[in-house]
């Protein structure tokens, strides 16, 4: 006897034209994985007239959204954005149908909501995709480290924009020289502003911090600057003192609650995230037991994408054969998400300054007054008299820190503050 | 309504007193996350009357296995060899209780046996432990690319011969005099051979060609070598060509069948697993759709190794809860392990040649007469008249390059081959 499970597809761009492919060439692996045969029913898009090659037939394509998903047993969402998306993954969770999304955008707002409407219905809400591409990290997260006690998340997750600094790093070329390159490359959107605004990356930020701490959070909790304002001085400072500038989505877990942030972060080149080149993606995790993990790979991408789709669909079909769907479930009692003048870092800040006897003291007598303490500082004279302090800090708030930068920037002999970075790993 | 599991803990050395810490000190979290209180029910050792600190109460702790086995509904494994872990591994499937372990020894020669007696029992036979310690591996390999197809794995899956070839690659110094500082830090076994010579990574090579493949594999089925033959001067010409190199468990699926090997190999300074150092250990996993991914952490150590082994426990009783235990099955028709001769790779050697005319054009006509074609060629003049040549090849059979090495060796122009070593990655 042959199961077969209907699988409506969403959306087949980029990576739902993928998948439409994968259920089509590797159809008997698939049913050997999951147990049923799974069926495409159906392809929902846009543009029904357009051809979409041979791995989706003509006779399956409609617009018609609602039938498909009420025809279906597993439902792909893959069209992206608020709506109609989350209205259509409320119908197939509603009717019982597990779903599998890669929509980071939906479910950094509505995460909660739909992971609470899984659940009362039995059926799962799985999007592996939606973080970090290909790169298995929610079910590691969620599973192989149930047993433990995840206190910090640091990722990648943005290829595009680690694809211009790592090339900043490489060349020592500026944002714009860059930014033009990797637009004419294909490896920016067209608007990239979610990109290097941070604010896609922010989305996957919430997504991580869920997942790690079981709370459900949402991006406007996430503290987030993007690479906007990173200049080729800043690279070549950092560089100079062995580190190296990436855009980072740090979620972290203290008894008060969690707190995300994403911006631009200097670790050292010794870091395993360091070595993390072009629109690669990685995610870094601290546990209290297993220590310190990463999980590297493509981020993006049709096929790495599909891949993980894919791979929630082959568990979602398995559970729903077996009648054991594991919905996520969420702490009964939401964990607070922090303000990010809580968080605590190192800093790297770069001032221009007179050069004169006594002015080091000073600087350093404000930062001690509150209570900032200074791991390492640097003075480079400039011919003109004046010169450029780099200060490393020890840990402190960023509350503590911005009364720092503001007194600093008070003081008569100090011109500028040129440059104000977190620094992350040892 | 309170659930409680019972659990009994056989062996509490390294990784066991970690565990019974975590179960003491975590239990509210590990009740939160899996469902059921789970309650340290036996603590099986063979010295009793040891003091085994606050998280071993002395009324916990017995020799009598088949007592904790028959009282308990899961069961962790951590006395580590074959007898008797074997024997109670199966006494405990057989009454149906789920059992974690971490005992790559027995998995690489029972794990076949040991899966389908799980099934049978309706139990499940977790091991996230056993490779790679804490670094979640077989649960991305067997559900995160459940919809993929894995085709290759190379793994740093031994923590004591990475450290060693790292602090050779850093310092220069040889093998002795790295092998006697590991040993007197502690990072080598009182018998260090399991490591040196390659039979722990060839275990966990076994282990992962049978997640990753879905087939039973066995250790004595691993092509295997160790470190003993590396020299100061191959790490030294290693770097000369901007290579490291590492100990890499290579297992690699083909129409033909799964290929295991481990030896130690040539890879570029940009590989990810390049960028591996000290005793930690990573994972890179080629997969058709998802690419590149890697996974990096610690390979060994007490609480690292019991965070893995937590994740399994939690996972089992959640699954024991909910009815829906997921034994590992393997294919019906096993896959066939091929002979290490139809291994296709990359070499890179080092000859010893006279340095006189024609030498190299007699040299590369060996190669082309044994179809094993040249990517590149140097040749290094030494001062009496004889040089040293380094070539690196393009893929081909190793049964092709034994044939080419001993031909080669034969011609009177040639001193002596003083290495030949395996190149992966690009
Ligand atoms: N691309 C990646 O590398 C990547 C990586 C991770 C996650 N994701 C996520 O995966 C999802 C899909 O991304 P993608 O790159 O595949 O998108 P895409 O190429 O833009 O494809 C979107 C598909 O959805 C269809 N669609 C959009 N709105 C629709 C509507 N209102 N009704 C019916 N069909 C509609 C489109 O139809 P037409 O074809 O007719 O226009 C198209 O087939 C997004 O949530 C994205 O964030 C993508
Ligand atoms: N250590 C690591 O970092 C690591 C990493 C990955 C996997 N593993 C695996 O985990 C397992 C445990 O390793 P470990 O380092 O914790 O070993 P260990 O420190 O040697 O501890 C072994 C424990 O098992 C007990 N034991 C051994 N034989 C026994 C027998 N016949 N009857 C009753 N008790 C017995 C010992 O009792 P006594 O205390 O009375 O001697 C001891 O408590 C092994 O399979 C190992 O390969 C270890």
């Amino acid at each position: 006897m042959t199961i077969t499970l209907k699988v409506a597809l969403l959306g087949a761009g980029t990576v739902g034209a993928e998948v439409a492919r994968i259920l089509t060439q590797d159809a008997a692996q698939l049913q050997a994985r999951s147990g049923a045969a799974l069926e495409l029913s159906a392809v929902v898009v846009r543009d029904t007239a357009a051809d979409r090659g041979p791995h989706i037939p003509r006779e399956l394509v409609s617009s018609d959204a609602e039938a498909a998903i009420d025809g279906a047993d597993l439902v792909i969402e893959l069209m992206g954005g608020l709506e109609p998306a989350s209205t259509y993954i409320r119908r197939a969770l509603s009717r019982g149908a597990s779903v599998v999304t890669g929509n980071k955008a939906l479910l950094a707002e509505q995460g909660p909501e739909l992971f609470a409407l899984a659940a009362e219905n039995g059926a799962e809400l799985s999007f592996e995709a939606a973080v970090a591409g290909a790169i298995p990290i929610l079910r590691p997260l969620a599973e192989s480290l149930a047993g433990d006690t995840v206190t910090k998340v640091m990722g990648i997750v943005n290829g595009s924009t680690n694809f211009i600094l790592d090339k900043m790093d490489r060349e020592g070329a500026d944002l714009e020289a860059v930014m033009a390159e990797a637009s004419a490359l294909g490896y920016l959107e067209a608007d990239p502003s979610a990109d290097v605004e941070g604010h896609d990356a922010a989305a996957k930020a919430a997504l991580l911090a869920t997942l790690a701490f079981g709370s459900g959070f949402s991006i406007d909790q996430v503290h987030t600057e993007g690479i906007t304002a990173v200049t080729a001085a800043d690279v070549e400072a950092a560089r100079a003192a062995d580190q190296v500038i990436k855009l980072l989505a740090v979620v972290e877990r203290s008894e008060a609650g969690v707190l995300m942030r994403v911006h631009p972060t200097l670790i050292s080149r010794e870091h395993p995230l360091a070595a993390v080149h072009g629109a690669f993606n990685a995610v870094f995790v601290e546990a209290q037991n297993a220590g310190e993990l990463m999980f590297y790979g493509p981020g993006a991408g049709g096929a790495p994408t599909a891949s993980a789709v894919m791979g929630d669909l082959v568990m979602a079909a398995r559970h729903r054969l077996a009648g054991s769907a594991e919905p996520t479930r969420l702490a009964a009692e939401p964990i607070a998400a922090l303000p990010v003048q809580d968080a605590i870092t190192r800093y790297a800040l770069a001032l221009d300054v007179a050069d004169a006897p006594g002015v080091l003291a000073r600087i350093a007598q404000v930062f001690a007054d509150h209570g900032v303490s200074i791991e390492a500082m640097r003075q480079n004279g400039h011919l003109d008299g004046a010169a450029e302090l780099r200060i490393i800090t020890h840990a402190g708030t960023q509350r503590a820190l911005d009364a720092t930068v503001a007194a600093v920037n008070k003081l008569d002999v100090v011109t500028g503050i040129t440059s104000v970075m977190r620094v992350e790993g040892n």
